[in-house]
């Protein structure tokens, strides 16, 4: 009953006009991205989830995944030829480099096509999506013999990949890790541990899979400082390429969880498992935070995407689900009652996720724009500001992108009323589903303090000061035009986000000051960051209408858009500094027995 | 695993210092609520839910309810014995009136220990719940022959009761009701429809279960005047009381739902069952509000006691989990982490938890008393001006209760990391429960636009003004005391919303204005009446402090929350402000395919 239909057409105008495609041709990779290339990955990329991955998405989560005694594990029926399909059709390889069978696409590209597969579902486009970090993490860490041995077939997807860091007693705290990695006189290493919630990290759907795994060499410190990262396949590869035995790695348990029951939430036991060295012993942080960076991206992407399909949902049960009469006179006499589209509380909500979902999948795509930028640009100073822009912007994508995904998802699903609630109409799973991605990959409370207690500060504060240069000039240039009301609005907010950075400068010497306010800076950073999204859609589409080219009905649906943003998102800003300014001290003061003295 | 613990002492100090349960002992009903008689239903009735009703409901919520081939419905393990023991006790009777006999204690008292009831499982207090409903409308429209045939068994719990409105396509508006009534020669009806999402409709509790059936007489008009009530038994009942045959009303299926899976959710198909008329014929819809306003209070309730058990388990594990260390030097250096306690984000979270469940405690009990005052005060002013209160505020009860409950659960959930999105844990459990709440007895939208289209203008607004002047009277007396912070912050909230409120004046020539800004309204509304709940808390915290009574570890922590209310809460009135002043334009601007153009 569910239908998800991929959002190609507002994908190419920010393709087009926020990220400025076209204006890259000369960085390596982007000469292939013609806008025929590219209108081609997201028509037939878009086709093919929507037809092969989407109808197995509801079923997918009323069945599940199943372990069976011997420890393997049967993922929901059609997902292994669904799987097939896709590595056949090499959906998987867009960006991967070519030297190891990719197709070399830019990031942004295969990021526009991510949505569309998250979307269409999630727990499917998990288990690639998991191969990715793994394959970054070889791609800059790993030894020729490592990469050689490995890539070919996880960009393929021949193989799977997964990303082992958490343990029972240890997630976010990296040092408590206990695994351990002992070396071996061949030069591998004996793993031996236990890993928890390790997605995709048992399935069928791949003849092996390639686990990097986090552990501590002996006598390696206790802390963060210790970990090393590892490779350590399920099934041995011989020199020649073809499989061997089993390595010492099994599913010891699935987890029952809320949601993406369609992939494989798995107890990974290694008991003197082989495994190798990635990079440099104890340098396992740096390595795995090549993983983790470009996991945190595609969680964001995942916090727009689900919601994505839950509004879409919406909006076609908002045309179809009569209820009531419009608030200004009945609309359509002849029937019984109006839809639920006269009623502005209705709308509100909707029009709430058109605004978000549009503003962060400008913001993911000019994000995936600076990852390639950061990599491939060619002068020194557009690489180190587009890294510094995606350092600082990452764990916006990631945490507000999944919060205000979460928010759509439940907001779509008021929009049924009961039947919402009802499994049979699919939305309470858009909800389950998008609810993990604040959890994993560093809760949002996580990556809020990556924001306001590392990013902020580093190199003098460079990245911030370059965002609010960004959005000063764009704001500065709009006045004089059609978008001068947003623009003066978007001012405003971005006025608030200053006044916050510059009351955490003083009021560092309390670090609880910067912890306390660290979510509400996200949110805020968040918010003008959408907003100047927004902006450029709206001297966009402002602009086209003048010149008379577009559709004029949706460049104006981007203005209106525009302006619903600028009156009921962007005065979130004043309160947001507000809560900051709150400081620490009132959280702080009670001992922990208070907080249950009911 | 998971854990509570009623909040009997917080319980009480609301009801001695914000609802002053004392001063009304005049009042009939309340003479027998003596602070002793208080405190054993406190004390006792949170010791049973919290022994009995609370060790199942996470196993209801993995076992669920099972319909068989004939109709009938079994509740998980343990419902049933749990049931009976609940009857046997008497702890649904509490506020029942005597004459039925019930225990006839104020409401108050009784939505106390329905705070606890329902925290310990909200599943399992639905049924009794439920029939709380009916049993008020068949006591305020039922004739003396319905009265005695059906009450004394449903208030004793022997018998169950249900509200049936919804059918497939009717939610919202009843109006579109398709169940017809037949009068037949002995004055009885025969009553034909299908009616669904019926909570408690059908179940293997109680030997009988009483229908409250909405539908329609021949030749009633095609709106919601056209609607009459019925009670229709599931079993006939015999003069002498026993129980004769069944009525023809069958369980066609039970819903799959995204929670409260211990609940039975069910479709009910009235094949010609026999019903008698409840108060007048087209006077349905008069009777049915006297259901739903019991049922939304109950419904806020909800919100604020599913988050109470998922904040206190939130609460546990931040104490219990070590991760990371305090960012201003590490706490315990005996251990490898610190507590969660010691990150200012975790304690957001909770003190936003603590926050607002106390604040929301405070505004159901103090409701509740409207609801007393309502009924048995003495003076005509006294009940007129409880009636005006109570009526403003249900919508803000039931919509801000419940859409805080979702985000204090999901927020106890953020607290457990990966953790918390596994079912073994328990707390998503709570996050699919309190979802239910924000939807049923109306949406929250629904609320909404009861409170600013109906409740607000109602009387030339009598009933918003009296609420400006208690805030307004209660802030002037604050700001000479040392509470005089608070009740400086929350007069600009006030001012906010009394701007608020002039907008909607000045703007109401379209009333899709209204419908816009209808539901920031409610929520800016709920953080001042939140506000007035702590600011009599804070006044009553410092004067005992002052005066050297009471636990002054409890007192500090009061004024503490009530500080982080000030700045971390209040702040978001102006944000609501501006939203609302945002108005109609940009919601209803776009035409419906626009919405789907991406």
């Amino acid at each position: 009953m569910p239908q998800y239909t991929p959002p190609v057409r507002d994908t190419r105008f920010v393709l087009e006009h926020v990220v400025g495609l076209s204006r890259y041709a000369n960085v390596p990779g982007f000469a292939g991205a013609t806008p025929d290339t590219v209108d081609a990955v997201l028509e037939e990329g878009g086709r093919f989830v929507a037809e092969v991955l989407f109808p197995i998405n509801q079923s997918g989560d009323q069945e599940g995944c199943t372990r069976h005694e011997d420890g393997s594990v049967t993922t929901p029926t059609g997902f292994k030829e669904a799987y097939k399909q896709f590595v056949e059709s090499g959906w998987g390889t867009l960006s991967a480099p070519e030297a190891f069978g990719g197709q070399g696409m830019p990031h942004v590209v295969s990021t526009a096509f991510q949505e569309f597969m998250i979307s269409a579902n999630m727990a499917f486009a998990m288990y690639p999506g998991l191969a990715h970090g793994a394959i970054a993490a070889l791609v800059a860490k790993g030894s020729p013999e490592q990469q050689e041995k490995y890539l070919p077939k996880m960009v393929s997807g021949e193989w799977g990949g997964t990303m082992n860091l958490t343990e029972p007693q240890c997630g976010t705290d990296l040092g408590l890790i206990r695994t351990r990695a002992e070396p071996q006189a061949d030069g591998s290493y004996k793993i031996t541990g236990t890993k928890i919630f390790i997605s995709a990290g048992e399935h069928d759907l791949t003849d092996n899979i390639i686990h990097l795994v986090l552990a501590k060499t002996p006598g390696a410190p206790d802390s963060s400082k210790g970990i090393s990262l590892f490779v350590v396949p399920k099934v041995m590869v011989n020199d020649d390429g073809s499989l061997g035995e089993r390595n010492a790695v099994s599913c010891g348990s699935i987890e029952h969880k809320m949601g993406i029951h369609g992939n494989s939430t798995c107890v990974l036991n290694y008991d003197g498992a082989t495994g190798w060295l990635v990079g440099e012993e104890m340098k396992g942080l740096a390595a795995m935070f090549i993983m983790m960076n470009a996991a945190r991206l595609g969680v964001g992407l995942q916090g727009l995407a689900v919601a994505e399909t839950a509004y879409q949902n919406a909006v076609q049960y908002a045309e179809d689900r009569r209820q009531g009469r419009a608030l200004t006179g009945t609309a359509e006499p002849d029937e019984k009652a109006d839809t639920l589209f006269v009623h502005p509380d209705v709308r509100r909500m909707l029009m709430n996720g058109k605004a978000w979902l549009e503003g962060l999948r400008a913001l993911c795509l000019w994000g995936a724009l600076q990852v390639d930028l950061e990599h491939s640009a060619e002068d020194d100073a557009e690489r180190q500001e587009a890294a510094d822009l995606i350092g600082l912007l990452t764990p916006v994508i990631k945490g507000v992108g999944t919060d205000k995904g979460y928010q759509i998802a439940t907001d779509a699903q008021q929009v049924y009323g009961g039947h919402g609630y009802i499994q049979e109409w699919g939305m309470e799973q858009y909800v389950r589903d998008a609810r993990i991605a604040m959890i994993y990959e560093g809760t949002n409370g996580v990556q809020a303090m990556d924001l306001v207690g590392r990013k902020l500060a580093m190199n003098g504060g460079r990245a911030i000061q370059l965002f609010f240069k960004i959005v000063a000039q764009e704001c500065a240039a709009a006045k004089s035009g059609p978008a001068a009301d947003f623009a003066t609005r978007l001012e405003k907010a971005l006025g608030e986000l200053q006044a916050a950075t510059m009351w955490f400068m003083g009021n560092i010497s309390n670090p609880n000051n910067i912890g306390a306010g660290a979510v509400p800076y996200m949110h805020l950073l968040g918010v003008v960051s959408v907003g100047l999204m927004w902006l450029r859609m709206a001297v966009a589409a402002a602009a086209l209408k003048d010149a008379g080219e577009g559709d004029a009905a949706f460049l104006d649906a981007k203005l209106v858009t525009a302006r619903f943003f600028a009156e009921r998102v962007l005065p979130e800003a004043g309160s947001y500094r507000r809560q900051i300014e709150g400081g620490a001290e009132a959280l702080m003061a009670l001992p922990p027995e208070m907080f249950r003295a009911a």
